[in-house]
């Protein structure tokens, strides 16, 4: 019977924080719902990885081109000033990526976003921008 | 003439935080003058790289090599209780990538290190110590 140790789940509250926006071949892509920043986070589907080097070679290869082609999308929809690109998870453990657009002048800048602003959910319609901004660009299975 | 944009040189700023501990097939490895956290950065030897997408496949995949061995050199070393892995670039935009030893009670716990604490310089004995346990472990060029 699957069980959190033999199947892939996404951690509960990245769940709650964000929304799907597709899979890639190593990772499922969400969007985080704060439209502070233009927020992607990749987390690998590989049961129990905390860390980058818990993936294995082929898979730190695969997160590398999936993290690069992401932060190189939102760097052309955003237009933004940098991208931020982070593997933290002292608060949720299961490997996952941050990659952010940062401007000049965003809520947070120049420090890193975690901790600098309450979340401020999109409006809906904002959201959906956003998300087929994405999709346009990246071939999610 | 060599250059600024045909020689890589470090940057400035990250030199003056900074002790260099070797030389990796992609980057220069460093060690963060700071003994809040045990603290390492990657700089990729490639002349104008800010982003991550900036380099080439090859490169991509000798910076997350890089990246996944000194991260498991680094929690080996300090036994601590999470990495943290970032490259943010928003005040120094040449790139480099953060690898940070976390415990829980550190100056920062839970939240990220940058603009958390003042740095504090370490004793020249326990940076030498530092920097011999990560040779130790590592085959620097």
């Amino acid at each position: 019977m699957p069980n959190s140790e033999t199947t892939w789940s996404l951690d509960r509250r990245l769940a709650g924080d964000t929304v799907v926006i597709g899979e890639l071949a190593l990772s499922q892509a969400l969007v985080m719902n704060d439209a502070n920043y233009p927020w992607l986070i990749l987390v690998p589907r590989v049961v129990g990885a905390v860390e980058i080097f818990d993936l294995d070679d082929q898979d730190q290869t695969d997160l590398m081109n999936e993290t690069a082609l992401l932060a190189g999308v939102l760097k052309d929809v955003t237009r933004c000033d940098k991208i931020n690109v982070a593997a933290i998870g002292n608060v949720v453990a299961q490997l996952h990526v941050h990659i952010v657009a940062r401007r000049q002048g965003d809520p947070a800048w120049p420090k890193p976003v975690w901790g600098a602003a309450p979340a401020t959910p999109y409006a809906q319609a904002a959201l959906d921008r956003f998300i087929a901004s994405i999709r346009a660009e990246v071939a999610f299975g």
